[in-house]
């Protein structure tokens, strides 16, 4: 289980990134293969959000995990032990991913016997925001550290994300974060955008999470 | 007080970052400046820590405070309550600051009354560490929530920092931080870094990073 597969990415050559997107985005649709962005800070608890999304998802359908990192495997070292496929991109230095990145990730991971694949994204509330991975859908974790005032400070990444969850609402009592007042900021960028409070470390909003995913992929599948 | 002067950055032109910065850190000896670039990915306390240095300071020397930011000027606010002076930079989508965007920075906020500038750079710990901007000292912030594994993830940043402040320590019983591994691994990427732990909400630590700073600021300015 220590061992995980790392591939180099290369950084793209396509000229146009949007229509790289769109092309990778219906090839995934005839493939029947969900894919799933899963953006962040650095720390926020992606990885651990990720396993409880394996855990509760794992028995209805076939998950495929991409994990992008400037170096290191731990993340992927950590999810190869739900049991999932799973594969470490490293991205030479890069602060996001494209679709052209994203595609040789998914060609490294193999997805014939994947319904749904993740992608967790470099760490990074800005860059990758501004690239379309060619992903289906688009989620975020803002962790309650981090504070309510992000979505005024890094408003691309809230406007172009579906689903933004509010991780470590258990830590809620030690700092000052306001709920309320982080759902309107986040409305205020994109009023379409799904909140869900969860706390990975316990479960806790997972179910609601799970929930919202399954019916993604679902829809997507037909 | 609630009023901030918001310059709106843009994207430089010099063929060289590295010289351009080189040049820059060059004036500002001439002046006697000393500019400090503080990093961090968002929300792990910058603005905090800096209303504490400015606390610890502000009565021995003269500081000047830029705040880039994408967007909002909550920062900038925050910090002219401090009674120092303090400028907004929006950075128009650009998620680092280059030593041109500095210098414009510097240009808007004005050097000539000032023996400490700090530029609180975009919140991201990728982009902000492949551009000097021009300062004599590069510090950043690692909050216990993001996690001990961070170096490991982010080498390039940890590997320019002459310092890494550790901030949030008080909450270190509700998170899985282990501060002797996160030493061990900053270590492996810069050997030379001075590692300070502290809690800007508290005040803890501050008095050992203002003296680190004091002596750098002393030792620039001759």
């Amino acid at each position: 289980m220590d061992e995980v597969r790392i591939l180099e990415i290369k950084q793209s050559v396509f000229a146009s990134n949007d229509r790289e997107a769109d092309r990778l985005r219906n090839e995934l649709k005839e493939k029947g293969v969900f894919l799933l962005n899963l953006m962040s800070s650095p720390g926020s608890g992606k990885t651990t959000t990720l396993r409880r999304t394996i855990e509760a998802l794992k028995d209805e359908m076939k998950i495929g995990v991409m994990e992008a990192d400037i170096d290191s495997d731990v993340d992927a070292r950590s999810i190869a032990k739900t049991g999932v496929k799973a594969i470490q991109l490293h991205t030479g230095g890069m602060c996001h991913l494209d679709a052209g990145m994203t595609r040789q990730g998914l060609e490294g991971l193999g997805t014939d016997d994947v319904e749904l694949t993740i992608l967790e994204n470099v760490g990074n509330l800005v860059c990758p925001a501004e690239f379309d991975t060619g992903a289906v859908k688009n989620a975020m974790i803002l962790s309650v550290p981090e504070g309510d005032d992000k979505p005024l400070k890094y408003p691309l990444m809230f406007s172009i994300c579906d689903v933004v969850l509010i991780n470590k609402i258990d830590v809620m009592p030690y700092f000052d974060f306001d709920l309320e007042k982080c759902r309107e900021y986040i409305r205020m960028r994109n009023p379409a955008a799904k909140v869900i409070p969860i706390c990975a470390r316990t479960g806790e909003g997972i179910g609601e999470w799970a929930e919202w995913l399954r019916s993604k992929v679902r829809a997507w599948r037909g």
